[in-house]
């Protein structure tokens, strides 16, 4: 039972085993967002605003906030949207960059107890990161690359997600406040993507007893009806033991991925947010009236 | 790396570790649907036919016939469904009933190798059905219950399962031709059912290294937007080690779920399956594009 506590200044949510999955919005971010780019460096923040709402709206109960774009002062936007976000929802958020000075600007506005979004197993950046995250009493995504970049070897992966925990230890952060993000390749690219993630996933689990996350829409990188790839992929990640993604709760398939997972774990308890999303008394009644036939059979 | 090999007169179809997931065709059963048992006890089996082509068209690799009617001479029925399907498909069958007489004329007629669905852990009903199997080479599915009923404790549930992959083999029947039903609960009734199917999928595989099935439409009775639910299911339980089941392929979430967790496990080689599945140029290309620069971002 490992408990990563995240909060805004009105909200507490805990990512964590056998509780609901967290789904953080990854909409907040530039990268390949050529209009949301060129907005956010002109100071124009409408759309960061309407993607905030649109993905609580759709069920994020956290949301990443990114504002890593070319050229611009990533410090000073990235504050900006964090301080926005928070003015608008109260959801906690994840600030996210690989710039220090715009995590250590993000944090500086932030309310609450957030998720920094990412700390490697590279000495250097665990030597900058680690002490920014201890400091304000964050939590840290753990991604488990390292000097020698991505390992194939799901082992060298684990040791290095392992190191990440150990440091930051040492720098007085909880293994409850570490969330390793296993780093899940395209399947398209590398068929055993998918095996390797759910196994690493497991023992990170039982073994190293740390959340997870990951950048989940990544796996269907390149193939077609990729959502539905993406949907599939969750679930299964769940059934492994993952404990929240970084993923677009707009669409369809990987949050109903996310949803089917959650009644299958139990961790949906009487199936009430399931029934709330599909209610629909018609569809119901006519389901439930053939499930019921069904069902005696099986158990008979 | 077991493989429970199936054969019709022209066709071999192979359920096992590390291979595409086999997908069963459940609709040629009349529990529950009056209007074919009707037909059926009539003489009639135009609806047989039509179901045994639709579910092959839709990707079923073999098809579970049963012909259990309250007041029909079961025997003469299912031998007589079994000639036809073998007669318009090449698909192996699943040869379903309770009654061990409709077994044994299904049986006598059919040409290939075949699963006989199925045996439980009953010492009445292993007594009767085993010898059965053994003398017509075929293959069985094996539920996990025996006289105390359904356990909920899963080691209970492993113990029966075990017990009946040692009987077996005292008929010369190798436990690579016993496919494991670990019994799905409805999820709804029993928040535990999906937890505890998905950990005793795992151990089947892992210690008692069988494949395993099971009757995946049982999980969702009397849910709203039930097919989801199975899908994710199906994707979680193959995830976990499943390697078939006895489904609705004309049902699009199950079959999706099915689909994607073959690319995500690998055995779909090169994703060629799903491609050839979802291939809309337009789609393609559209959803390439995007998902290129998001694989860029994650893995730089």
């Amino acid at each position: 039972m490992t408990d990563t506590v995240l909060s805004s200044a009105r909200r507490e949510v805990v990512i964590g085993f056998d509780r609901p999955f967290v789904m953080i919005g990854e909409r907040i971010n530039p990268t390949g967002r050529k209009l949301l780019a060129a907005e956010m460096k002109a100071g124009d923040f409408s759309r960061v605003e309407a993607d905030a709402l649109a993905q609580v709206e759709a069920g994020a109960q956290m949301l990443d906030v990114n504002a890593g774009i070319p050229l611009a002062d990533e410090p000073a936007l990235l504050a900006r949207a964090v301080q926005l976000v928070q003015s608008i929802t109260d959801v906690p958020l994840s600030i996210d960059s690989s710039i220090i000075e715009a995590l250590e600007a993000g944090l500086a506005v932030y309310h609450g107890k957030p998720l920094v979004n990412s700390v490697t197993g590279e000495s250097e950046v665990m030597e900058r990161v680690l002490p920014l995250v201890a400091r304000h009493g964050a939590a840290v995504v753990a991604i488990s690359n390292d000097e020698t970049g991505i390992s194939e070897d799901p082992d060298v992966r684990f040791a290095v997600a392992k190191r990440i925990v150990e440091r930051a230890a040492d720098h007085g952060i909880p293994a409850a406040d570490v969330v390793v993000d296993p780093l899940v390749m395209p399947i398209g690219a590398m068929g055993t993507a998918g095996r390797q993630a759910f196994s690493l996933i497991r023992r990170l689990r039982e073994e190293l007893k740390v959340n997870t996350t990951c950048g989940a829409s990544n796996v269907s990188f390149g193939l077609p009806n990729r959502h539905a790839i993406t949907g599939g992929f969750l679930s299964m990640a769940i059934g492994a033991g993952m404990t929240s993604a970084i993923m677009n709760p707009l669409h369809a398939e990987p949050k109903t991925g996310v949803m089917a997972a959650n009644v299958l774990m139990g961790t949906d308890r009487d199936c009430v947010a399931w029934i709330r999303a599909n209610r629909d008394p018609d569809a119901a009644v006519g389901e439930g009236a053939r499930g019921r036939r069904e069902g005696r059979r099986r158990r008979a």
